[in-house]
């Protein structure tokens, strides 16, 4: 493990500092190659399906698996995505002049190492490759044993072209001790690998973040609130709800619970009732709510889940303090959103709920990269500190201070 | 320590949002209350420093512990200063409208609970408390405990003030259990704590870095190079080395190995050595400046040593990229300097070098939040994510993404 962390060190001080013309043209290269290596890619997936067929694994994670032609089109595609980015290295963050005299710049640089460690969708190694190469990082990728034969065949595709190039190919590669102990070793080798972005379920998070001495950047779950106010539209407010559980439950920016003042419960609920349930959406309520619909109690603990399906819960607040309270108390501080027309409402809302992303009149379904602008994207942090929210190519890098004297000694 | 840490939580929820008005305020208060209080702290500081005698601390250390009316004065000073600076919280970092019509404002926000721990110097904690206040974070400090006295009464002398303007004293608090293993738990909290700062010695920023499931920025040692290439200005080197080794050889971003170009070296290195032995340098060199010099052999072990007193090695090299390899390896990416006219060699070192900062033609002494410009200064950050050398009271926010929408949901 040490030995090939030291040649993805090193691999990292070359890619970190090569030009941006040359890192297009590997990229495109990268594309086209996966697309030449179609049939291969094929072959070495059905492998993987295989396993699955075995291993009885559900329809919904053989879809996840499956690749064909088309998908290997697509991930080819995002890849000369990334390439058309712009150039995350070198952007000039600040900039000033001393009293000394002393010109400083703030620079973007790549962040060195990174460990990526994913499930499943074996897109995710050819989209993150590609994202750590423009950015100029090194990346250990680690993803799921279901995705065995499809992520090694994938990544030696890749490293062909860095052979083709002249570059290591340690510049991409997965981490050659897959299994628990592998990933417990490799969150330690803080002198080799400079950020961990664990994207999987809480078990993995949790055991990532603390048994890691590298810095870890976290894509944890989404416990997400919408909170209808007193002086909310309450038409909108049923499609913007309505959007946000229904349109892809399985997100970590859909919805969750629903908070609603009591002053619009009556005249808003049977109605959000009755258009969620034509999606069939599983709805829980709070006694209040009982007392206005015929649905079951949701209990604490189901305020604290990240439910993944089409269910919710709904809860009547008194006021938008008691929302913000149970947002602090519950939420994953992830996507939360007020609907409202009240101007020191909305300000308050945004202003005093602590989350990644809050939002006015709109759903939490665009807490998203793609959304954002930002083009292709690294995840969701769930992280407070370095990347908070959807990460772009530019949150893969960090900065150094360069400083431009003339014999400036200090006083 | 739950119970506790739960209190700092809430209460860094209130002052995240106090305007900057009402910490101009209580700032000022804290300033003044220091400086009315000045007898009793000089009564507390001396059953510290009757300690210190007690266990026979070097007359350094007592002197670091000493405060008299002068000193508190600077402590009120420095607090002042800190309120005078520009708001930290709620600058727009970016913002941008996206094609669904959202508009998206990147907002620095406190971190929350951060969690600082820290050696000797009373007046650190008044500095960290007021850079937390003002940046609107919680702070639990932990000091040395041989300035245990001091430090309490500076805090609860604090903490009056808060409490006059019915602020929780929770704002501002020392850690209750300050042994290892108070400080093992408050590492681990996540929960209620979203940053520690250790800044001390390398036993305790490993035990920190090691034992950490909340995110660390660490303030380590500084293992500093300059580089005297062959096209360097030779008079203006002696003076950037002299400075860069002897004005504080205590100091993080201190010289530690003086790299020199082979073919400069014969003409360059008998007078620098001249230079530093005035100061009375201890100087030590590689066995081709030992054919040059009288010094002795610099080992392995000293090329990987931060001295923190006047003494440096020298190594004399065939060309930049030695240079640069010679970092890469000894460095501990704290401040790197390199001295040439040549503008290609400047712009591969700056480029190359991975190191919080670079610096062409100018003493490595600078790397220091109010050289900077910072005003008062968090400390020198050996992280490479989150903040990067010289912290400033920016570097005590995150961010958060606010979204302003008319009702969209996302097709």
């Amino acid at each position: 493990m040490q030995t090939f962390l030291e040649h993805a060190k090193s691999a990292s001080r070359i890619i970190a500092t090569l030009d941006p013309k040359t890192k297009m043209d590997v990229l495109a290269h990268m594309a086209e190659a996966l697309e030449k290596h179609s049939a291969l890619i094929i072959t070495e997936n059905q492998k993987d399906l295989e396993e699955a067929k075995k291993n009885n694994l559900s329809s919904a994670l053989v879809d996840r698996l499956l690749l064909n032609t088309q998908r290997i089109a697509d991930m080819a595609n995002a890849i000369r995505e990334i390439a058309a980015l712009k150039e995350p290295v070198g952007r000039i963050l600040e900039g000033w002049v001393v009293p000394s005299g002393l010109r400083i710049e703030k620079v973007s640089i790549p962040i060195g190492v990174v460990g990526i460690i994913y499930e499943s969708r074996p897109n995710v190694t050819s989209d993150t490759a590609a994202l750590c190469f423009k950015s100029g990082n090194a990346c250990v990728l680690k993803g799921g044993k279901e995705a065995f034969y499809s992520n090694a065949v994938i990544a030696s595709i890749l490293q062909e072209v860095l052979e083709k190039f002249n570059l290591p190919i340690e510049i991409i590669s997965l981490l050659p001790d897959s299994s628990r102990e592998g990933v417990a070793k490799l969150i330690k080798m803080d002198k080799y690998v400079d950020l961990i972005i664990p994207r999987g379920g809480e078990a993995l998070i949790r055991f990532v973040s603390e048994n890691a001495t590298v810095p870890v950047v976290k894509h944890d779950k989404g416990v997400c609130h919408t909170y209808v106010d007193k002086e909310a539209n309450l038409d909108q407010a049923i499609e913007i709800v309505l959007n946000a559980k229904c349109q892809r439950p399985s997100a970590c920016n859909s919805l969750e619970t629903l908070l609603v003042h009591e002053s619009v419960a009556e005249s808003f609920l049977p109605r959000m009732k009755e258009a969620l349930e034509l999606t069939g959406a599983e709805i829980k309520g709070c006694d209040k709510t009982q007392n206005l619909l015929h649905v079951k109690l949701a209990s604490e603990e189901d305020y604290h889940t990240e439910h993944l399906r089409n269910a919710l819960n709904i809860k009547i607040v008194e006021s938008v303090d008691e929302a913000i309270a149970h947002i602090a108390e519950f939420g994953s501080s992830h996507s939360e959103a007020i609907l409202s027309e009240n101007y020191t409402t909305v300000e308050r809302f945004l202003n005093e709920v602590d989350a990644a992303t809050v939002y006015a009149n709109a759903s939490t379904r665009f807490t998203d990269g793609g959304e954002f602008g930002f083009g292709a994207e690294v995840g969701i942090s769930t992280n407070k500190l370095h990347a908070r929210g959807p990460m772009g190519i530019n949150d893969l890098t960090t900065y150094k201070f360069k400083v431009y004297g003339k014999g400036q000694i200090r006083a």
